[in-house]
């Protein structure tokens, strides 16, 4: 599928991965893949704000490969703002916007600092990633023109009166979105990780470092545990693809 | 080598490891093990004091083939009082007190609350295990009779000027052992996470659960990147096997 050999994703990280990939569910809900690479001390970036290569280019391909399986990528305002990312496909290569998903940044209080600049706006002028949709809450506005920003490039603003997940997944599913990737970052999976009822897949890269204290840490309020585990090895990452327990 | 399927470790885990079992040092330190087992969250119990199930069997019987090969086994007095550790090697059955590493109680200001019945005392009297020695500051002494409770089973207080790691396992190595694996807790772990000179081997087996915020967590106090780093994948467990880079 890719044409060069870095964008491959391993044949048996492939097999595994293939049995966590988004069906269509016969509800309401769409397929939600919770989705995040950490240090073997849990942390997802080595401070607030902090960009942190964790993942190994074997593991990198697999993001890729998860992203274009998935009809949304979601992620919070916080990541948004403090990595400025591109949520585009960019496998198999040549790619184009169509194999992207569309980029959703919850964002209830208005907080994204969104600039004509922004990575994820040049992608999708560019044609090269979908238009992003912020989730605000309703009543609450941008006040400075981000959501000019956004329809310039056929984005949104979607607002919502419920923040709740299940609201939320509601809404995005009948907005024509039947499979969502949740990316980050840590307040946003902590929370997902005490949602077994709405989380489908767990797909959690474990790079072999450690971020130390001062790290964005992972780990859910409570306890969770996991069923239908599998396990794959690559040269400096593990992979683990779960069921989050109910 | 063990007698029954269940003791057994997987042949692909043994072929792992022994490139990481104790080698003689021709110095004046010992070879040392640094090894735990912790959730996704990085956390090795869900709350203070208290044991928690994290290993699937066949990563326990990896803890077993360890201690087989290391000559003391050190753990801090907070998880000495916390858990009433046995810290003998049952593996391979039957066993003799003989395959035991000596257990070792890192407790400066001597506060184990060691009682007559506390489990590894029980084993040295049955012969079961190794008798336990405590590490003291020098200056300190045991109020309750600890003291005479270890020296009946054969057990002894080592007293040390200087805690600093490279002077503790300069000391054990002085009084005859070439190898120590390190078990815990979180402390211990945090705080020889940072002495890549010291610690020859790192053996961290990673359960597929959460254990949540509360849970006592490893995670050094800077960022420790690993080198020489190999997994190995099981049922419900992963193990990495690497060596801290200095």
């Amino acid at each position: 599928m890719a044409t060069t050999e870095d964008d491959r994703v391993e044949e048996a990280l492939g097999d595994i991965l293939r049995e966590y990939l988004p069906r269509k569910l016969e509800e309401r809900l769409p397929f939600v893949t919770l989705t995040y690479a950490s240090s073997l001390d849990s942390r997802i970036s080595s401070g607030p704000g902090v960009r942190t290569a964790i993942s190994h280019v074997q593991t990198k391909a697999m993001t890729q490969y998860l992203r274009l399986h998935h009809d949304g990528i979601l992620i919070g305002v916080n990541t948004a703002n403090a990595d400025d990312p591109g949520l585009n496909c960019k496998y198999p290569v040549p790619y184009s916007r169509e194999q992207s998903p569309t980029p959703l940044v919850v964002d209830p209080h208005c907080r994204w600092t969104l600039s004509p600049d922004a990575k994820i706006i040049q992608l999708a002028r560019r044609r090269e990633g979908k238009a992003p949709w912020a989730l605000v809450r309703a009543g609450n506005s941008y006040r400075n023109g981000q959501e000019t920003i956004l329809r310039e490039v056929g984005g949104r603003v979607v607002e919502l009166d419920d923040f709740a997940w299940r609201a939320v997944f509601t809404r995005l599913k009948s907005l024509g979105l039947d499979s969502i990737m949740v990316e980050g970052g840590a307040h946003v999976i902590n929370s997902l990780l005490q949602e077994a009822a709405l989380v489908n897949s767990l797909i959690v890269t474990v790079g072999s470092t450690y971020l130390g204290q001062n790290g964005v840490q992972v780990s859910p309020p409570a306890p969770a545990s996991l069923t239908n585990v599998k396990w794959w090895t690559g040269i400096r990452d593990a992979v683990v693809c779960a069921t989050i327990s109910s």
